[in-house]
């Protein structure tokens, strides 16, 4: 079972880790907390309390707390799109809290809409379920390594920033793999 | 050589990238630094203070320090298994330190054990060394990947939490490569 | 365009993530970011402010900020080579900051040497730009994992201290790929 609490020292342990702070309005981080949970329970995963999930895994990666845009957004607004993740000044109040843009690609975002508005027809019409428009075949995943540090992965677009050396997304190129033997 | 205050050093970074905090207890401390400290110069690598090591690194590398299980631990009961590392509520005394139970799989501890006793008997009557039961070659590694973030680990099991994005062992699947060209 | 709020977000979040303090002197601080922003901008990469960069990427890697270096200088002196990034009790003048000696092998000191002088005594003679005496053709990258937490890497050498787990640089063996089907 997921409590409000394993959300919040996830949440938390997190922001230590990146040096962040949980949004100080108590009943503001309850919401996003719990909005958290209900995702997790619904989809399996923690997916962003403040978009819309399509409940396909691969199409919802990069909307999975701690989304892919919450570094990038953090070092250019002071928060993340939901304000659940803060910088200091912003968290003691030294800077004012300004509305985000969603850095979230349109493309991305229509791929999940697809979906999730054909789950919804289906559930009106009462209609058998068709074949899905995307799929997790539609995604391709790379390996990806840093040129700074070295940091290798396997996702589809390389971070934003590196989490290990903090290099920006450029540095990343795909590591392409030769058999030994 | 190995100081006491190295020992400590890289606990304390350790614990600061982790948002933990190590015992406040300085003489309890004392002595699980001093038993990290003993147990690298045996074996060459720092094996938990709290655990009997088999002093074959492949038997033993999930209880190095910071051991696989200390994060989940820290996680569950707010300390890691021998209460070195420790989350802030229980660092500054407002949530009781509780006994932890051990979370190593009791197949683990039976090989490390085979190990441990088997040198040890082989010290008391003098015999040869025999073939060791377990070695490095019983354990297969293979390449892991987080589903959520990407991040990429050569090891025996995925990790119970991973390191980068916090997403749970079970979004950890196995990345199998193939080659290019 | 990069500014020096940029820099210093990016520095600071990374001390952060480390456990680390940004040198307390203001001004001298100032002077370090200054460095790495006329580094970032002249060479796409903001190499470290007290060394002497070549311009081609693959020789100056190990002293992009943060350096190669900074981890094992921090641990046993306490400050980076250039003082910007520091350890809590130095940050507070508990401890003394001692001159540090250059950790960064000769050998990659001479060979980016050569090529800055090579592109200097051009620019001199107005000569026409010869063949490089070393290119990024002459590092050989390889796949290497950590055997205590099994993170990956892809450098020409691995780091001095594993990022996840801080163990040290000997706990690396190079991983050797063998391909599946």
């Amino acid at each position: 079972m997921i409590t409000i609490e394993n959300v919040r020292q996830r949440a938390q342990a997190d922001a230590r880790t990146y040096g962040y702070y949980l949004n100080p309005d108590s009943e503001f981080l309850q919401d996003l907390l719990e909005g958290l949970k209900k995702n997790e329970e619904r989809y399996g995963y923690p997916s962003c309390p403040c978009r819309v999930a399509s409940g396909e895994f691969e199409l919802d990666r990069d909307i999975i707390c701690p989304c892919d845009y919450r570094d990038p957004d953090v070092a250019e607004y002071g928060t993340c799109y939901c304000a659940l993740y803060m910088r200091k000044d912003l968290y003691e109040g030294k800077a004012p809290i300004l509305p985000i843009p969603e850095r979230r690609p349109a493309e991305k975002q229509t791929r999940a809409y697809a979906v999730t508005s054909q789950v919804a027809s289906q559930a009106v019409t009462g209609e058998a379920p068709v074949m899905k428009t995307a799929g997790p075949a539609a995604v391709r995943k790379k390996l990806w390594y840093c040129r700074q540090c070295g940091y290798v992965v396997f996702r589809e677009d390389p971070p934003y920033v590196c989490p290990i050396c903090k290099a920006k997304r450029e540095m990343f190129v795909e590591l392409e793999i030769t058999p030994v033997g």
